[in-house]
């Protein structure tokens, strides 16, 4: 979250840019930090593969993993894409959606992520985010405009 | 965390060979990704500097904030090195060192962060991290054996 002095960082991004570039990865990244935690303040952390579909993010994992029994107790979510240099945060509702339904929702998952759970011996599910908090930085310069989303829409 | 199909990964590295590149990366790397919660189960995830001291690691964040107040109220940390295809995963117990009380840390941290909280008008405090498991994998070929540290010892 802070500059290294080594470099000088870039002057900071215009929201709009900011806007393109968190769309970019949205649409081209595979993978993204799911935080999450239990109902007693146990944090977890785990890289998962998502998929996109222009106003939502999915994820799966397996149905007893601690992030899908964490993400479905709390209702929401806050993961992170990109880098530490190059941050995109998405908070947002969790809907949990077993395997068997939505078809076009699975076989998009599994175009995007490479890998297709309904293939597996073990009981995934899907978890569908819905953003309504986005913010996107680089380095200390960008924090002070790095919301770029709130209440699920996107700011001008 | 998982494989995609469009590449067929390397075979998976020896214990012994990913002890050697999460050591480098604590030497090397200047961010991680934390995890933190409240009470109530509410996740945080950031991004934040680090320091390496050779067996702890240090970060620093303003003392009001939310990871801070999440990881003293916890006592431990789940904190992610890398990439989601180079991951490192560190669990340990957080220890919170106010502003003053250990020069050689806080001399360290600013050397290796690039940035010195003692000079910021924002109270910031230091949180030491002990860690007590690690876990390394790059592609799902390498989850079986990603436990190279437990109970704070080195698996060999």
């Amino acid at each position: 979250m802070q500059a290294n002095s080594t470099t000088p960082p870039d002057p900071p991004r215009s929201r709009a840019r900011r806007k393109r570039d968190v769309l970019a990865r949205l649409r081209d990244d595979v993978d993204l930090w799911v935080a999450s935690a239990d109902a007693t303040g146990g944090a977890y952390l785990v890289p998962l593969s998502f998929v996109w579909d222009g106003s939502t993010l999915t994820v799966s994992t397996p149905r007893a993993s601690r992030t899908a029994v964490n993400l479905v107790r709390a209702g929401r979510a806050r993961v992170a894409l990109g880098t530490t240099r190059d941050v995109v945060i998405v908070e947002g509702d969790v809907e949990a959606i077993p395997i068997g339904t939505d078809i076009g929702l699975e076989d998009a998952h599994a175009n995007a992520t490479g890998f297709d759970p309904r293939t597996l011996a073990e009981e995934y599910v899907y978890l569908r985010i819905t953003p309504h908090s986005i913010q996107a930085w680089r380095e200390t310069n960008e924090l002070a405009d790095r919301q770029l989303m709130r209440g699920g829409v996107w700011l001008d």
